[in-house]
């Protein structure tokens, strides 16, 4: 499942109490918004400029039993500190994303192993704290819809984003929405290519051989060798270090094979890539645009650009989902 | 590309004359109906009740410069022909698909090998030649969509339409609509597995190993034998010939590792599968079956259903979109 918000771990860095510069979701109604993690909660309130106040990352609460009820008295807590920071500012609407399979229409958590718990009635749970409307939806799909009205994806209605970090998430926009199928779309990091063995109990998932997660490991277990994420595995590839170059190439092999896939199939206008690999910049892009036309023939071979809101797109389309929830 | 209509001469017989029992496309405007394939024309006349009149296959015309107007002009000769049949029956509009890469927002055909155009704006020029609105779209697309009105996947908004003859085709339902790509989707036959040639010039393409043209071809190359196609090589490997059994457990396997990846990244509620090797019922279905839910996980595994329209889905959705294009 798509359990990784936390992908800036893995390689690169960030503060997580700022946006990237310049970056506002417009004039409206001032929303609180939650980006909830398997081991970060960021929290934030956007004012009626759209300007973010407060930005934090705190623990997520350990797991456990009560792991609903005991978030949202942690999401409590936090909104009573930025409404006590910022009396002037009434927020009108939450936004809460999470990982895991999530449906959004009808604001069940269904699954998250990091967050531990089933079937939990998100949405109307908090509503029922919060005495305002939520809005409740999956971490990487709202990120990916944030990358359509913000970022990277804002100049494609058809596109597919993939977030590559510890992990690797996806989501659809079909006409400029995500396309759900109740929470279950959108998991290329688990879409099979070949027979590994995979965590999540499948074989030859996508994330288990190119996730920058699995770069990092593969290189450490064929080496001994601790490395400082795939981005050191891209650099002693580079150098000249033929496990690195094996290791990276066969990732760079399962990724252009994967976005092939996805051209036959969906044949996005774009592919937007984020999460921490993107960081490999042309490393990454030059050799999968490369490798992708040479795999493919008459297809219509989709235009591969970066995320342009990096960590913070889970933050942002938290809010803006809170906006909508606002007007409906 | 999407380029068989003509399935039925690789696996089993069709007259082309009549359409499976009790099938109508119920009451509305009578339309004329056209569904052209590389080798063949299927034309009718449906009235006011939804009955089909008239169905006959007549061989396309020979493709060359002005391919084209010389279709049009052989379908205007079938149109007379079937109003001097039935002269009480006044049509409101035309349906055409045709096989290809189509445009049908736009009616154009962007580019078919089989047909020999490129770029063809044949629903402006078919309009001009009827003198009333045309509906023209992709073959295979429009064919799902029957089976999605009519048919198979009738119980599902969201279900993917595979069509597995001479090659494989693939349609893509998202909420109940066909989702084109400005006609690139649904090429699920020229979605790369692996690294055998494929005639599109992409490698590993799934037509080329799991379509029931290659499954025979494959056993003919492997044994000199001439089969009489597909059906006939999966009975010998049920007989125990052990060349037949690595053939079709090489399109067993292919055709799960597609569904597989659709599976995870459309997640749809059926993949509904037509075309001469769903004859083979139970030996595909129920292998596909076992082997889809031993290859994934946490997925959400989709129905596996029989196409239900056969080789008459794509004049039902020709006629089915020409009583869209009367009420538009």
């Amino acid at each position: 499942m798509s359990e990784q918000s936390d992908i800036p771990e893995v390689v690169g860095d960030e503060s997580g109490e700022r946006l990237a510069a310049g970056v506002s979701i417009g004039a409206g109604a001032p929303v609180l918004a939650f980006d909830v993690g398997g081991t970060d909660i960021k929290s934030a309130l956007f004012d009626a400029d759209g300007t973010v106040l407060g930005l934090r990352r705190t623990p997520t609460p350990v797991r456990g039993e009560d792991s609903p009820a005991r978030l949202i008295e942690r999401l409590a807590e936090l909104a009573d500190e930025l409404r006590a920071q910022h009396p002037d500012v009434v927020p009108q609407a939450v936004g809460l994303v999470v990982p895991g399979i999530v449906d959004a229409e009808s604001g069940i958590g269904v699954f998250s192993s990091n967050l531990g718990w089933r079937d939990a009635p998100m949405r109307d749970l908090m509503a029922a704290r919060f005495g305002m409307p939520v809005a409740f939806d999956h971490d990487v799909r709202t990120a990916s819809w944030a990358e359509h009205v913000l970022g990277g994806a804002r100049d494609y209605a058809n596109a597919v984003v993939l977030i590559i970090g510890t992990g690797i998430a996806g989501a659809l926009l079909v006409d400029g929405r995500p396309y759900t199928a109740g929470g279950y779309a959108g998991e290329i990091g688990h879409s099979p290519l070949g027979e590994w063995p995979c965590p999540c109990g499948a074989r030859g998932c996508l994330e288990a051989i190119a996730s920058a997660g699995a770069i990092s490991r593969r290189y450490t277990e064929a080496t001994g060798d601790p490395v400082d994420g795939a981005r050191d595995v891209i650099a002693r590839a580079a150098a000249g270090d033929d496990t690195a170059a094996r290791i990276w190439n066969e990732a760079l092999d399962a990724l252009t094979m994967s976005i092939a896939q996805l051209t036959a199939v969906i044949a996005p206008q774009a592919v937007v890539i984020g999460g921490g690999l993107s960081r490999a910049g042309s490393a990454l892009f030059d050799e999968l645009r490369t490798r992708l036309a040479d795999r493919l023939s008459f297809h219509r071979i989709p235009a591969l650009v970066p995320a342009e809101l990096s960590g913070d797109a889970g933050i942002l389309g938290s809010a803006l989902r809170a906006r909508q929830a606002v007007q409906a």
